[in-house]
């Protein structure tokens, strides 16, 4: 397979290895090893006593980045924003108890987005279970219905079979090919080590790790998959589809494809001439391939609670997740297309509204490309005044943007110093509806990333934390409000790993997001109760850190800390917004919008 | 029932009630009026949307405190620090999404160590479930074996009829009923809501919330739990067994029955004529009964390793859970008396050597003061040398503790300065560890917790916030280590509501406790992969969340500190230690100790 290709490996058969180690060590080093030919590059590590086998065998491992991490909720994260980027899965490895619960937020979000993680919890023998032993909780299937598998290996003996040892050897490559399927998601792998849990023989295992020994696996299993490439009755189908309907309209949502994905669907609409409404993370709105794609990026304000000066669409062609934007959503469920047709290739329903027509699990690349060869149309004028309405919603934007600072010329301001390529994680809540209702299409290459599988807040810091450091070189930044930023500031302890990356903080001390909502007439109970007022003044969780920090409370200063922050090592550069002032504006913007 | 006695509170009656109002509401206001009922004072909210209807049920209720913290994982482990204090149920109430899984640590830990949760998940309408829609996840068993029961209601309906308001009714008393049970425990109630989430008309709300309206619920359901009265057999064949035998020991593990245990077993014991091996969290050790109760609570350091110089005991009877001590449970599996009792209510399996002979669930109390009065025999000369020994450790440890200034004398120190009555929180890892060692059985009413059921390292912070402001009139002392402070920093969001907290840090800059593991021997690897060096400086955590701060080095510095904190307001005492050095000097103490 070419794995150890470049490495100076040495490798030793089962028995021969065995003979001499500890057999937890063995299992694990066979099992880490196996992983890393999978295709395994990081694990991050939660230190602890349990795990002492997995650690000094990914520690060992000449191929393996090690990644550590005190805070298993943050590690997890990190391991989520790490797989987001590189799109292959991350390890994660903790000690036995409660440290493995702390991952549920993020294997929740990984499931919820199809992120690919394994997750290696150490355990007590199975004696030690259920017995009222030290730091011993059920660990198996403890994520339950939110991993993709969950597997629970026997404790390792030194007088094991070489059929163990291969099951171990297979368990690990089957476990990396169900995270990184055609769903992607977590995989649970739940170790119980018997102790003793260190080298049988110090100086032994300190040799081997010199000499980077791997065990060999016979044999050397690989596991591969398939495309779900479509059939001849779905492509005539389609293009057909396409070629009686002028007025169609492509939506990606989050989560599209990776890869050539957002270049091979630019091209397919534009031989449809469908407009595209390109959610902010389905990487489709951002890149070099949108300078002559026909991208739509300004519906949340165009969209927002009222008709469009258009005819609506009779074909709805949907990638990737439910977009993020609502108006965007209400939109498609208020229309009535004769055709809803969802291509998605992980399969994974994803219509909220309950109207989708067909919904095709088909590989979404070889689906574009087969169909874009067989249209034969000209682009309606529908398709021109689409683009039309697109460059004058923009245009009115800027021409009603009041002057007054607030927290939408700021995000502004941010999106028009981005560097020309980034890595840009958003957060949730007002964030990443600010950057979907303000970040118009551009050809730079912008690589935007949230957490919208289950949108938490929680975790936030962590994952961007993952991103950046998946491509050191590449400037990264972090938009995220205090909230979320409160929630999982021990992400930071792993700051310094991403001296690219810049976090821009929105304050406006506590979710600003419940202005949004109906319930904000009601007054004091409302105050107390919804907005989640903190009082906290970051500037000390940046000296905790020891982070650059900026405050900026113009967009003048804000200007000036961006022009300063790209490369200069990780920042905080905190904007100080007052939400309560901010929405008001937003409702007059989109009014004001409407009069033009 | 009287629990609204002495509130002004109007009961409307289920139809007239409902008509008017937003049924998400009506039924989280019946929901919470029933728990409220049954007993429950305290709901931990963490704000959101979803959880709208559930949020305003409480804070219009007259008789519960409401607690707001942001970050759920902390939310959950302050409830669980107030339900181990009040040993009464209190409520947790979050949002849709991850929010729900943020509370898995806490919800592991309860179910452990027998604490009772109420965990109040908000979800959306089944239609939203499995559909893609925002922030929408599967709660429905999502802590699968964790929590003693789940329940997912129905969506309420304004056209639900009064058999659904019922099962509102009684599922909260039963929810209640559940996690206070025999078997203490989290229980969740996920309650999906479809919008709208706020109530139908603003002025009617407030006036409703004016005027304290509770419905009125028909019938006002109680659930109630008899004892688990030993039978006649029982206590004749424990007499018999205490009067032949004269060598016995009773150890007494963590969460012992709350209440009057203490007393009881302590007059139970010097009826036997046996002594009672109290573990620090047991709340046997330490209080006004420890005054005449022969209590040992040196065996940490009189069993390290080696053999005590007395004869073994030929009965073992043990209450609670397996104790902390590593030495003691060492001890009691390799000695072997004829009979080992373990008399537990909550009849959960509590022992890890599987050398139980007999395991009786029965009420602890019950079978004390029964046999207690059946015994007929005086107390024998090994029962006072065995008290000698005890004394003569003290003595021991005293004479040899070393002038040096290490974490163990600190310990100490800390010990000697708690105010006579104080509520104590212990850090897992190495902190429980020294005041296991170093604690001596006294008579102040000193009440000792430590979440040790899965004794993570996680949430300790928020569990000594809810202890501390359990009872604010009481002086609360948490003693953590730096790591386990770290990894709930969070929690402090709450520290001003407990004025009465003084936090003692031991910083030695990452998990020393691996110092005590076999690993610590493979050099360079091990101090990377196994200590847990963060370099944090916690002045700046102080002045975060504007807490007074205090370093200290020496022993001086330490007492001088502890005599300005109790009552002056939330602190943090941060004491700075070698972990290296302490380790060798704790080896040294131990045989020295031998020695004398």
């Amino acid at each position: 397979m070419g794995w150890f290709g470049d490495t100076n490996l040495i490798f030793i058969d089962y028995n021969g290895g065995m003979s001499e180690q500890n057999p937890n060590i063995y299992a694990a080093t066979i099992f880490v090893a196996n992983l890393v030919r999978s295709g395994l590059k990081t694990a991050v590590i939660s230190p602890g006593s349990r795990s002492t086998p997995l650690t000094l065998a990914c520690e060992a491992h000449p191929d393996l980045e090690v990644v550590l991490q005190l805070d298993e909720r943050s590690a997890g994260f990190f391991a989520l924003g790490r797989a987001l980027v590189t799109d292959r899965p991350v390890a994660l490895i903790c000690t036995s108890g409660t440290a493995a619960a702390n991952y549920f937020p993020a294997i929740v979000e990984a499931y919820m987005s199809h992120v690919p993680l394994l997750v290696l919890t150490s355990d007590r023998p199975h004696e030690l279970r259920h017995s009222g032993a030290n730091q011993t909780i059920d660990q198996v299937k403890m994520f339950g219905g939110h991993v993709l598998d969950a597997y629970d290996l026997s404790v390792p003996s030194a007088v094991d079979t070489e059929l163990v040892w291969r099951n171990v050897a297979t368990t690990a490559v089957r476990a990396y090919a169900t995270a990184n399927g055609v769903r992607k998601g977590a995989v649970q792998v739940n170790f119980p080590f018997r102790k003793p849990l260190q080298p049988a023989e110090a100086a032994e295992w300190l040799r081997t790790r010199q000499d980077r020994v791997v065990p060999e696996i016979r044999p050397q299993t690989t596991v591969a998959v398939g495309s779900l490439f479509p059939n001849r009755e779905q492509a005539e189908y389609l293009t057909q589809l396409i070629n009686r309907n002028e007025r169609g309209i492509i939506v990606c949502g989050p989560r599209c494809p990776s890869g050539d994905f957002p270049a091979v669907v630019s091209r397919f609409a534009q031989a449809c001439g469908y407009p595209i409404f390109a959610d902010p993370i389905s990487h489709v709105r951002f890149g070099p391939h949108a300078l002559s794609a026909p991208i739509i990026s300004g519906y949340e304000t165009w969209l927002n609670g009222q008709e469009p000066d258009w005819e609506s669409p009779d074909v709805v062609i949907r990638f990737g997740a439910v977009p993020t934007s609502k108006w965007l959503n209400d939109y498609l469920a208020k229309i009535e297309p004769h055709t809803r047709l969802h291509v998605r290739g992980s399969g994974v329903w994803a219509d909220d509204s309950h109207l989708t027509s067909q919904f095709w699990q088909v590989d979404e690349l070889a689906l574009c490309r087969l169909v874009q060869s067989m249209i034969a149309r000209q682009p309606a004028a529908w398709f021109q005044q689409t683009l039309a309405w697109e460059d004058r919603n923009w245009e009115r934007l800027t021409a009603v943007m009041p002057e007054q600072t607030f927290d939408i010329p700021l995000v502004q301001t941010i999106l028009d110093h981005l560097p020309e390529r980034v890595n840009f994680f958003v957060g949730n809540s007002l964030p990443i509806r600010h950057v979907d209702q303000f970040g118009r299409s551009r050809a730079d290459d912008w690589r935007v990333y949230a957490n919208r599988g289950a949108s938490g807040i929680d975790g936030v810091v962590s994952s961007a934390l993952g991103m950046g450091t998946a491509e050191p070189d590449v400037p990264a930044v972090l938009l995220i409000g205090d909230v979320s930023f409160f929630h999982d500031m021990n992400g930071l302890l792993l700051a310094k790993e991403s001296p690219n990356l810049t976090i821009v903080l929105l304050n406006n001390d506590g979710g600003g997001i419940f202005n949004r909502l109906p319930i904000a007439q009601f007054g004091e109970p409302f105050e107390r109760l919804f907005t989640t007022q903190h009082g906290l003044d970051y500037r000390h969780v940046a000296a905790l850190y020891g982070l650059r920090y900026t405050a900026v409370r113009t967009e003048d200063e804000l200007k000036q800390a961006l022009s300063d922050a790209w490369g200069a090592g990780a920042r905080i550069v905190e904007v100080f917004t007052d939400n309560g002032v901010d929405e008001g504006l937003r409702r007059a913007l989109i009014g004001n919008w409407r009069q033009v």
